[in-house]
């Protein structure tokens, strides 16, 4: 038999939101497997390399807003974990994570498949708990139902992350054969109502009066899903006052009329004066990451006099060092609290939008005239993409080209990267995550270090049918050869960008996915549609490029950025 | 340029008798990378899969006997590291971990690749260090240079084990074009000579005096390499006392005549009479962990009056619930002091001998005459291994099988296994690192979970020729068949096996790989002497079974077993 606080835990998750399970193959873990799988109202699956299990779930808590359920074993299943809940500590993504462990008073008795799991993700995670092992005592079983309680309210609470249930169990670890597990209706929980994060009356006409001292506002949106309610508000906030709004794709402002989406391009021109008319007095920042180094440089370079991050809770990053205000309530809030509150100097918003459409006409002419490499194939993908879909970018040079390119407005395109840590190593597996909780094609854009490291996210029996894998192959790690350092040095081919063979055709096969390759731009155009369709099911479309004559169009795109006229 | 104290690691690592490097590629991580590469004694290899690099890196340390150094970027490279951080921990495999990080002003600060990487191996790491960041102040460069040493020295004391030192770097990251590096030849060396751990006479003294109230003595080897030193004293102690030698596969002491190899069998048996004829009155043991589960219950049902623990340093387990002393000396000089120390009831060792003996002759009929299936594939694959080969065992049943099987006294084959933590997730890309450092030819025997799940321990250009891989492949996590929970759980198929469809056929084309696979015991014993032929190159012999078949013949296997007359 399972102990019923075991079998509760399924049912607390199930009552507090929980949707999607993700299991991974065990012993010890048993009770937990069967908790889970037998749960009515629980969608359960398994997959059995823990690293790409982790990442699968990150996927699905990204697109279902709703904290995934990971279940692992003892022993090292546990550490695999720890890139994605790395990626979801600093992305601020609910997972709950169950190892089950063994009981304490066998750790470190050299018995199998065990360590030492308590705090094991040490300072990547929001609150690691251990279940109780002994529950003779009452206050044991309310400990472990609040226990769940906390942790998931926890996961939920802004900013959202990843929780940590260490489960000691001793055997039995299963029922007898025909028993039946009872989920108690009767369980405890503890909802948690989170507070709304709005500006107070007070707070607003403060800042409202703040921002009079400033000409030249900048709003920048970091990386964030999203979120029509931001989006409204955030446009109010720039139609009323003239504010420029600018975003890098991962920020999913792409959407909003007016906002600046080429920064990466034309800030990395040549004219000091053109760019010397973009630079800030005030700077307002809301959400996570920012993917354009340029934008980073320039930011750095230029600063402001004054930057207020609007962030409810949490640390908050100096990213630009240039903060001197962080202000604790919701971007949604503040921006419609703001509304009107200020007139832009209009030179210069109409110096970013000049820069803005002039960036934006040279990459149409780049993108239809540029040799065959990557840059340009990537744009006539973006051009692509169905209306609503979902993107999910690979680091390193998948995010970057994209974020190059950017996406139209009215493609109404979801962009996700993991750039919580900008890792190569679950990028597949997170977007397989993505799918899986998606009505929609999610199109995986990504390199060939990045889609072989994370091939284990496509082993396991839940192919989704919408998932489309975009590989730009140039057999090795080509961002190595783009950026200054080491493409100087000896070492260049054998230990930065690592050489690699392999294609895709064979993963294609094992995995039962449809595939194509193409090698020149036409021929691109020419099977987009119907692979992109909804119907064509799973499939690779593999790009096979040259990473040296990919370096050297790189170097020309690079060249001829600098010299647009804004 | 690079930092002068930088490049100094490698040359303080060569000059330690570092031979081996694992590189994994990134821009953070560059200075380490020219520093390492250029440096002339040391030979580096680049793999990307930081999980498999580091499984590369034990499986050297684990055949060198020294310590391996791994090189990685900032950000979640780290934790990919950490499954097999663990198992070089508990398995005592001395290893020295340089990850590369942002310097401390510029963590949490949403730049790319940056997560909180101090003290990052909890505690599965022996030592955690922080590389100085400035080198202003002179003594910031002995810091430096003392902490390479103490690190290495650390790794490499009794029990030996992994070693961290994060290492902080600003940019520049590269050398100029044509700059050349220096290996500062003064730089700061700390020797550490590490104790014989040999009994004192007194001690010696007072333990052959104590072991004299004992008649019944067996010697228990838990896993270590092969030690020819070990083994002689062993004899000495075994001929001249009588006391019977037990050991399983990994603990490399079946080259011992009169050794007990087959435990796992007898142990089994249904006969309460014969088997409470073999309880010891003392048991002695060494080593690390056991695989036989026969065994360890065996000894806990059947518990000595004492058990003596011979172990120089470190925590020590009590496997059996039978610890009484912890003796701190080395196994070789406690059975060098100890022979001839008394004399053994005869009964009791004839009592061993016997019940190895019928169960050795039941295994050859066995594997001569059994069904089709996983046990008797692997008694007729270990028959025909190379004489002074490497056999690397997977977990779970690829180890356990072997275990059952054991191998001959004159095969004068060394075995390895993870078995520190028993994880699946690390057996192809530790038995790659072991055959890139060995003479000889390494047979890989795994299952189709744990090849798939490190796969990626293939995915460089270091294919070595002397590996082979046996793959037995049932399409699942059989283990879960063959144990007595889970076979009767409807949640079975779906949740523990988890079906998976692949066969290695594409694996071994994607790697350059000879690829033959069989279906009979016929065609395997056929094969195989080509297969393990020196010159034939890196293989995979793929062995289809069906999972339950194996469960059945595996049962009637255990029912024999029960009844072998002893």
């Amino acid at each position: 038999m399972i102990l019923q606080p075991v079998v509760n835990i399924a049912e607390i998750c199930a009552r507090k939101g929980v949707e999607q399970v993700v299991l991974s193959p065990g012993s010890r873990c048993a009770p937990l497997t069967i908790a889970f799988a037998r749960h009515p109202k629980l969608t359960v699956r398994t997959v059995s390399d823990e690293r790409a299990a982790a990442f699968i779930a990150l996927g699905m808590a990204l697109t279902t807003g709703k904290p995934t359920v990971l279940v692992c074993t003892s022993g090292t299943a546990a550490l695999n974990y720890a890139p994605a809940v790395a990626e979801a500590f600093f992305q601020q993504v609910p997972l709950l994570l169950l190892t089950a462990d063994r009981p304490p008073e066998w750790i470190d008795q050299l018995d199998g498949q065990t360590i030492r799991q308590q705090n094991v993700y040490g300072q990547h995670i929001k609150q690691s708990y251990t279940f109780p092992v002994d529950f003779a005592h009452p206050d044991a079983v309310w400990h472990s139902e609040r226990m769940v309680s906390e942790a998931l309210n926890t996961a939920k609470a802004f900013p959202a992350g990843p929780v940590h249930i260490n489960v000691p169990l001793r055997e039995p670890f299963y029922p007898a054969p025909g028993e039946e597990l009872v989920f108690e209706k009767q369980v405890k929980i503890i909802e948690e109502e989170q507070p709304l994060f709005d500006l107070s009356q007070m707070q607003a006409l403060k800042l409202q009066s703040g921002i009079l001292k400033y000409n030249k506002v900048l709003v920048l949106a970091g990386q964030g899903q999203r979120d029509e309610a931001l989006l409204q508000s955030l446009r109010a906030f720039a139609d009323s006052t003239g504010a420029v709004v600018v975003g890098d794709s991962i920020s999913n402002v792409h959407e909003l009329e007016g906002v600046i989406r080429h920064q990466d391009v034309f800030l990395a021109n040549e004219s000091k004066e053109k760019l010397a008319q973009l630079q800030p007095d005030l700077l307002i920042t809301f959400g996570k990451s920012i993917i354009s180094k340029a934008l980073k440089l320039y930011l750095r370079q230029h600063k402001p006099k004054a930057q207020w991050h609007l962030q409810p809770a949490g640390q908050v990053a100096d990213t630009f060092q240039a903060l001197t205000k962080i202000i604790r309530c919701s971007p949604r809030s503040f921006f419609a609290s703001m509304a009107g509150s200020t007139k832009v100097d209009p030179t210069f918003s109409k110096a970013w939008k000049g820069a803005d459409r002039a960036a934006g006409e040279f990459l149409k002419t780049y993108a239809a005239s540029a040799p065959y490499s990557e840059l340009p194939l990537v744009a006539r993908l973006l051009q692509q993409l169905p209306k609503l879909s979902n993107l999910h970018l690979a680091n390193s040079m998948a995010v970057r080209y994209a974020n190059l390119v950017g996406l139209q407005p009215e493609q109404q395109v979801e962009v996700y990267a993991n750039r919580g840590t900008s890792g190569i190593d679950g990028s597949t597996s997170t977007a397989v995550g993505c799918a899986l909780t998606s009505a929609g094609i999610t199109t995986l854009l990504t390199g060939d270090l990045a889609f072989f490291y994370d091939r284990n996210g496509l082993w396991h029996n839940y192919l989704p049918p919408n998932l489309r894998i975009v590989l730009l192959n140039n057999h090795a790690g080509g961002i190595f050869r783009l950026i200054d350092g080491p493409k100087q040095q000896p070492e260049l081919a054998p230990y930065f960008e690592t050489k690699q063979n392999l294609d895709a055709q064979n993963t294609a096969k094992d995995f039962g996915m449809y595939y194509t390759s193409v090698e020149t731009l036409e021929s691109l155009e020419e099977v987009l549609p119907q692979f992109l369709a909804p119907k064509a099911g799973a499939g690779i479309l593999e790009i096979f490029t040259d990473s040296p004559s990919n370096a050297e169009a790189f170097e020309a795109y690079r060249q001829a950025v600098r010299k647009i006229r804004l």
